[in-house]
């Protein structure tokens, strides 16, 4: 047995370094290859996608898997191998099912429609990418439809995304949180919004780079298993547990934008940092759902960054490096402008209250479109309808309306969403614990230390990797299932001191 | 049949596409990776390298080589469809001969003998290598002995660089140019030593990297399809036709260091650049063979870089970058202090002339050890005996002795070092075969001005990349076989200018 589990494991060690193989292609992709390499580009990640999948394919893993049923049944529940081992027949069970031809048309249709979409969105034109939308959409049913015994067409998608919760869950819990959110969204919005004029002042890039760094590390991002790099849309990235990168981008004429991606990133990759290291190489050595890594880069991003307490160590640090920009502008008003709430069109310039108005819009789109109830070419009007519904704005255009998000032009259309949101929710829940375990988290955030914070997390939440499913891990964590009352109370809380909530 | 080699192709794209991204993982090594992700990183490259050569040495591979063959007797010689299969045929053979087990044996032991020689080395501490390159020697001799029936043992380890080239061959040229050169050494080296007290000064960094980039591109290296970055050893890698790269590093208290070194990446790289874009992704998509490729790093580098006209254009212009530093420096000072010639004890930073005697030291004592006429053990006696004899002083130690060069440490025995002084010769044979067909070449140089070079360099040599074996090719560009004749015209020319050569 202990033969075979190695041999397992190997296996999936090759998987693993193939795939991370891919991941530095992308990451280089989007930092420094030149535009010449673009085609080839394309052609090696497809390439080590094809092989990697390939090789987690193979029937002798199958085998390997069935050998060790045995040996896993007779492990506790909770041991490190029995988790290894759950993982891997699942994912297996999932990857066998879909055909590689299946998989290799979708890449390629993907590719072609992000292309499309590439010119389409900025000439605001639907129109041009519809017929690759309605070929996504197909696409996307036919996934689904590889894994019959579904409660509905959307769980499938949803699954390798944030499993454990299937469409009828997100849909409740959603449905809970948009009633308590609506009317924060309408006392808030009906008043006089908040001054944000001091964010949009000249900042100069490196100055933003180096305060955005220097926060991060002191949240605990390691640089000796990190570093930072500019691309046109940030985001988190890994090749090993030694190796976990973070990239920005920054506006010279507004603040928030590099600032705030950078401490979005720095959550991701502290939990991804944080994952025991004898978990390299092995598919526990990832964070567990698209849900739960959101709820740590919104939680260092907003619950912490965001807050008042943070802002009352880092605001003259801040003002020191800027002291033309803010050296007059009191830490209030910083503080009402960095967490100004506004009617926006778009999802991810959105503050923390209307954010999750944005996602569930795009989630119910998927639902009705999987379901036949919308059809594509239908999609822009009743986005523009909804938008007007939900947010008072109508889009002037679908620009920034039905073609702002890549999701859909780059991916299939189903389980794209909602991890955002679940996120946000699930930040508030792990911070509310941390709290209540360590009554001193809130006051140290106010001297600049972290760590008390960061060592809750990791020995937590963390360290476990994919060891546990996103419901096991909350409820070990929190001990409760995910519940929307922290977030509440912390958007209450936070809101109604910047606001009047009362009817 | 077309389709049997459509099958190769797509076959050997795949091999070509792992190997790809295993050079872009080593690329990131040495340009971005932060310190923690070394140990994934190599686990990595071996499992990439390993992947390629079970994809190569796949006998599927053979059975369509097989097949293929009437295909390929029924094409001319030099088609392209027939200098591939024969190429493909010469690798294969070679790849299927070196069982997988041998290859992950030694990629083992090169990267411990690596980690022991960066440690030995600062340490001037020969003993603790030794037990390491006995044992590489003898991995040496055991992978010659794979390939039965060569006149010398070292045949086999210079074939995969230097195709074309045995070791009786490269003995007969160096004895030759030896023969030519150590009277010019002799004479030089007797004489007043050239002031190059000019170019040990502050440069700012910067301002280096940029003078250096641009004249890379004057000489015709495409930045749509290229970038340098800063890495401790300069070298060029290439992901694909279009992203060709180089590096650089710079001493900012000594001018000669990045300038010269980003010329000789850039001759590397335009060669590459240069290869015929329908070749992408197939084996002839890369330089021929290491003399060949190390002639247009020379070329760019020593015949165009450090010559009296080139800096007749640009020296005024790196006057202008340097005011403080070269604004009362004389042209002529300062040609002289880039063409400075001196027994000196560092191959990498040895001038044009003595730089062949150092790597003829280095071939001869690769034969003598595989050969078994020298043991590792008295590898250190033999090489200050040698340097004395050969340069009149005397290594000091064993750091800038035995110890200086990474090959041997980071590879096997055999074939390193010849490829170095091939590149000498062929890069002035070639020069005088581009400057006959077109007198205006050096004219041209004195203006700034190099496509007539770079043309015809592209359209004799780099565009059939290689598709002609390194003697194929010489005698197609320049009309005959390879000669030391030019490369010492051009020697005895500049240098006679520059000092007395009369006995």
């Amino acid at each position: 047995m202990e033969n075979k589990f190695q041999e397992l494991k190997t296996r999936l060690l090759e998987v693993n370094d193939i795939w991370s193989a891919a991941g530095l292609l992308h990451w280089d992709q989007s930092t420094y290859m030149p535009p010449g390499g673009a085609a080839a580009r394309a052609r090696q990640m497809a390439t080590l996608g094809r092989l990697s999948h390939e090789k987690f394919t193979d029937p002798a893993i199958g085998k390997l898997l069935d050998a060790l049923e045995p040996y896993q049944k007779s492990l506790p529940y909770d041991s490190d191998e029995a988790c290894l081992l759950r993982l891997t027949r699942r994912r297996y069970e999932r990857a066998i099912k879909v055909p590689a031809e299946f998989t290799a048309e979708v890449t390629n249709h993907t590719s072609e429609s992000y292309q499309v979409w590439t010119e389409a969105r900025p000439a605001n034109d639907f129109e041009r990418v519809r017929p690759y939308l309605e070929k996504t959409l197909e696409y996307s049913r036919q996934s689904a439809n590889f894994f019959p015994g579904y409660d509905h067409i959307a769980d499938p998608l949803i699954e390798p995304r944030d499993y454990g919760m299937k469409a009828a869950d997100v849909k409740r819990v959603f449905a809970e949180l948009r009633q308590a959110l609506v009317p924060i969204v309408s006392a808030i919005t009906s008043q006089e919004p908040a001054d944000d004029s001091c964010l949009h002042q000249y900042f100069p890039e490196e100055k933003q780079l180096a305060f955005g760094l220097e926060v991060s590390q002191q949240f605990g991002y390691d640089m000796n298993r990190g570093r930072q790099d500019k691309t046109h849309h940030p985001f988190m990235t890994k090749f090993s547990l030694g190796d976990v990168r973070i990239t920005t981008r920054t506006k010279e004429n507004f603040l928030g934008d590099a600032l705030f991606s950078t401490l979005h990133e720095t959550g991701h990759a502290l939990y991804e940092q944080g994952i025991r290291m004898d978990f390299e190489g092995t598919p526990l050595a990832r964070g567990t759902s698209s849900g739960v890594h959101e709820s740590q880069s919104r939680l260092w991003e907003n619950i912490v960054g965001r807050s008042r307490r943070f802002w009352f160590h880092y605001y003259p640090k801040l003002q020191s490096v800027f002291p033309e920009q803010l050296g007059d502008v009191p830490i209030d008003a910083f503080y009402r402008a960095i967490n100004k709430v506004e009617r926006s069109l778009i999802r991810t310039n959105a503050d923390e209250v209307t954010y999750n108005l944005h996602v569930m819009l795009r989630f119910d789109f998927e639902l009705a479109l999987l379901e036949g109830e919308l059809e594509i070419k239908d999609l822009p009007n009743a986005w523009r309808e909804r938008f007007e519904a939900d947010f008072g704005i109508v889009p002037p255009d679908d620009k920034d309306g039905v073609l702002q998000d890549v999701h859909w032009y780059f991916g299939l259309i189903g389980g794209s969403f909602q991890g955002y949101t679940l996120g946000n929710i699930l930040g508030s829940q792990f911070f509310a614990a941390a709290t209540e375990a360590h009554p001193e988290v809130p006051s140290e955030i106010e001297n600049g230390e972290f760590q008390t914070l960061h060592n809750w997390l990791k020995e937590h939440l963390y360290q476990h990797g994919s060891k546990y499913t996103a419901p096991e891990i909350v409820e070990r964590a929190t001990g409760t299932p995910l519940s929307i009352q922290p977030y509440m109370t912390y958007l209450r809380t936070k809101y109604g001191e910047l606001y009047d909530l009362t009817d």
